[in-house]
């Protein structure tokens, strides 16, 4: 099978890398050309715009930092809409807000081609190991074309439905992170002052209902004020607000949601934005001499 | 090994069955009698009274139902306090407040014996299958000496320190539980108003970094209005309450707990106290036609 | 004085009759004409467009429903802009969204005209009797000019800086005001749970430091769940989400605000969008039989 | 008339000279007896003992400093409990729990005697012009019997119903302003982050539906960073606590209150609890660089 790849960060390289090993052609373009060497060293062919690489492949992946690139490799000079047409599919897996993904949609469909949102949860070391999970919407007849690609690139995927519902998950799921994290941090600290180890809470916790791996990969770091970013808080923070923004529209009242969210707002007012959500353990800590 | 057994309920009948099939001598006592009739029958002695019990044996372990039975079995008449004494160990695994415990410890003390407290998590099948998680506190050295019973009954056992440390680590526990069932429960309607399927949520989380044994075990549950008590709400809010006086004494502010536990309240109010804790959900869900 | 009025709604048509009472020339102009005929009565001309009043006017004011209409009536054919030039003044005293304020100011100043922003508190009645609270941002030299009519029009008026600081000044209030409404609401039916008269409720807060209009106003009929619309709950709860939105963009975590902006969500899910926001205390109110 | 008088600190002496001044007799006792000097010279008479003063009075009134000096002056030797009886009146105006003010009144009516609780709201200035609001609760004949003494004290007072109510009634206000205040502050950060004026703010709420003392009496204070303590942050923070209680057992969630609640807590972790109140404006204050 062979596919087109738009955008070789992180992730992009991880997941054509993947691809080359299992067998696929892929034709690669990034927008800074040195990044494609090493894809290249491994198979791949280069297409020198997002233009040739559609009009080369009947599927074409992209998966691009934020919105504005996401945007651009479509309607921009030499971009995909350029070549996408009847009978072509478009697959972006980026992570977006639900507008930019229908405006993505509507391009394409317009033009005939076939068009996929399909975000993904996980990170560099799952890409590299096919262990993402798949979070696909729009046309489901291009979701079940792509099905050998996503079978390699990910250990589950999920077709959800019209465009839109691939973003709103993944709104949904980081909602209930953050509120789950802000629940930790409370209960660290509440552990810790009321004259608990800390450590001895992780351990009972591990062993217990809600045990998960999120407790237990950063639990250890936070209790050492270790908030290296894995997931920048500023940007677990925007996406509360997002799902609070659907809730709103839906007339959701989601009252622990929004006491989470204002907290990471406390956690970016305190400079914490930059480093890992998990920081919000700071914005419960003890300030000064209690009274 | 030989041990004194007070409380043949649930949990203290699976338990000293489980003690008894792993080679313990054991003296049991129950208030209604007619309940030894199983242990006996496995090789069980039994004991008129409480005090009868700690008589003949040198650790004696007592799970009672509420922290009025709990005092009863020491403070009453032929009870603990009348034969314990230097060189005699009691064990309370029930889950009592704090005040309750060091009452019993205060007592227990004054007359030469070793006191321990030890609440335990996990239900009816942990219990009979020996998966325990046991949170002890008081008596160090009682600890390691009835170490053999408790790697007989439970998974795992913790030794946090002084007297009411147990009872603290459990209300932090559920504390964390209840604020994580909640943000799981705004997920699940925001996700369903939202355009999208709640099963379809249940399986993504469970693929990611907050996956656990309470999402994977009550979700689809809730999904179809099954609320069966396994812990009712109003426990988990009575809980939250404390966890949340907690705080308080030790000037800790906790947001989400407090947004928590005001939506148990609004289940109580709602009628939903003697149900499962999960229908929490039920305050989240859409109440009529929204505007 | 001469100035020029567009739009007469309630607001509209009180305020323009009070000018004309203080012995302001009115040139006014309206969508649909007849609703001209009362002024027209009392001394007003009558422009048939507002190209047309402006052209007549040095100065002219506008009250609109919403920022479509406050919009359409600058930009479309025969709008505002098409006379408004070096020396003419506009003033929209409309409540419009910040980015709403600033697109017709940055349209009236690049034709050279002069422009200011004057959202005001207060409704029907302080229209009638020149009782509002007029909070004007954008040209001072504008809004030193319009003295006269303000000090009309408003028993004070404020100039708040730039251009968005009227609306600004709107939310803040609004927010404060919704936040303060279920603090009462949370009070009326815990003092009546708890066994207390909610009429002596109202009766002491009355005498006390937090003694306000709006208790006094609303007090009496939400005790008799009478929640005739004077401002509707979901129009709070959208003012409740700008200002959130503000303090988001600006990291000012608000924690109270959050909780009673999500009470006010809940309050739409109920179906009690359209009516007053005092209805926010039927999410208090219990629902069912408690436990 | 002739009243008994017991305690004679900030408030009792305001009061005790209020009456004399207005014809009353008066007898007066304190547990320091210098304290009673200057209402001496004013015409009063001493007694020796609580005990001497109810023997000589046939209605005593009492105002002390906390719940255990208002059971002191009842219970310990020659306290009023040696000589209250049948026909004999006494009035607690001290500010108690509902739980202390029931052991009084049960301990006086064994003895034949009347009881009223009666907490006061209002502070010094408002004692000695006779301006406070008497929140009276218990023996409604004794309340009509001691109203031309209240009617001296106070501006207005309310009989509340059975004992108890009279605490209750201040703690439901209390926990209104404690969110009322909340919600100023939220305001005031908000507006001054967000480029207003936060003076601007305070003559323009004082115009508007919500203007009340507090806002006016505190507010320009506040934005001083003066907090002199009228109302120690953390008594208002116990009140909330206790009336959130109240919801608790009535099951009424108040999710404002709660919020409000924590707010207080993390003034009191940032060592705030000793100043007024109005110090919870520095929770939500920017603590850091902000992202």
């Amino acid at each position: 099978m062979e596919v087109g790849f738009l955008g070789l960060g992180i992730m992009g390289k991880a997941m054509s890398m993947n691809l080359l090993k299992n067998g696929f052609k892929v034709t690669v373009w990034n927008r800074t050309l040195y990044k494609c060497d090493e894809v290249v060293a491994h198979g791949a062919s280069v297409g020198e715009t997002p233009a040739e690489v559609v009009k080369k492949c009947k599927i074409t992946i992209a998966i691009l930092s934020d919105p504005a690139a996401a945007l651009s490799v479509v309607f921009d000079k030499d971009g995909v809409l350029e070549q996408i047409c009847n009978g072509k599919g478009y697959i972006d897996m980026s992570t977006v807000d639900p507008q930019t993904s229908c405006k993505i949609s509507e391009a394409i469909t317009s033009k005939g081609g076939h068009f996929l949102e399909a975000p993904v949860s996980g990170s560099k070391q799952p890409a590299e190991t096919g262990q993402l999970v798949i979070l696909a919407a729009g046309d489901k007849a291009l979701y079940e074309e792509a099905g050998p690609a996503f079978n390699v690139l990910g250990k589950k995927s999920f077709f959800l439905g019209q465009i839109g519902n691939g973003a709103k998950m993944k709104l949904v799921v980081n909602m209930i992170m953050g509120s789950v994290m802000n629940a930790f941090s409370e209960g660290l600290v509440l552990a810790e002052r009321g004259g608990l180890n800390p450590h001895d809470l992780l351990d009972v916790l591990d062993l217990g209902g809600i045990a998960n791996p999120m407790f237990r990969g950063k639990g250890p770091a936070m209790l050492r004020d270790d908030y290296s970013p894995a997931f920048p808080l500023k940007h677990q923070q925007k996406d509360m607000r997002l799902a609070l923004a659907l809730g709103d529209q839906n007339a959701v009242s989601m009252p622990v949601a929004a006491a989470a969210n204002e907290a990471f707002k406390k956690g970016r007012s305190m400079g914490l934005g930059d480093v890992d959500f998990s920081a919000v353990l700071e914005t419960v800590k003890l300030l000064k001499h209690p009274s």
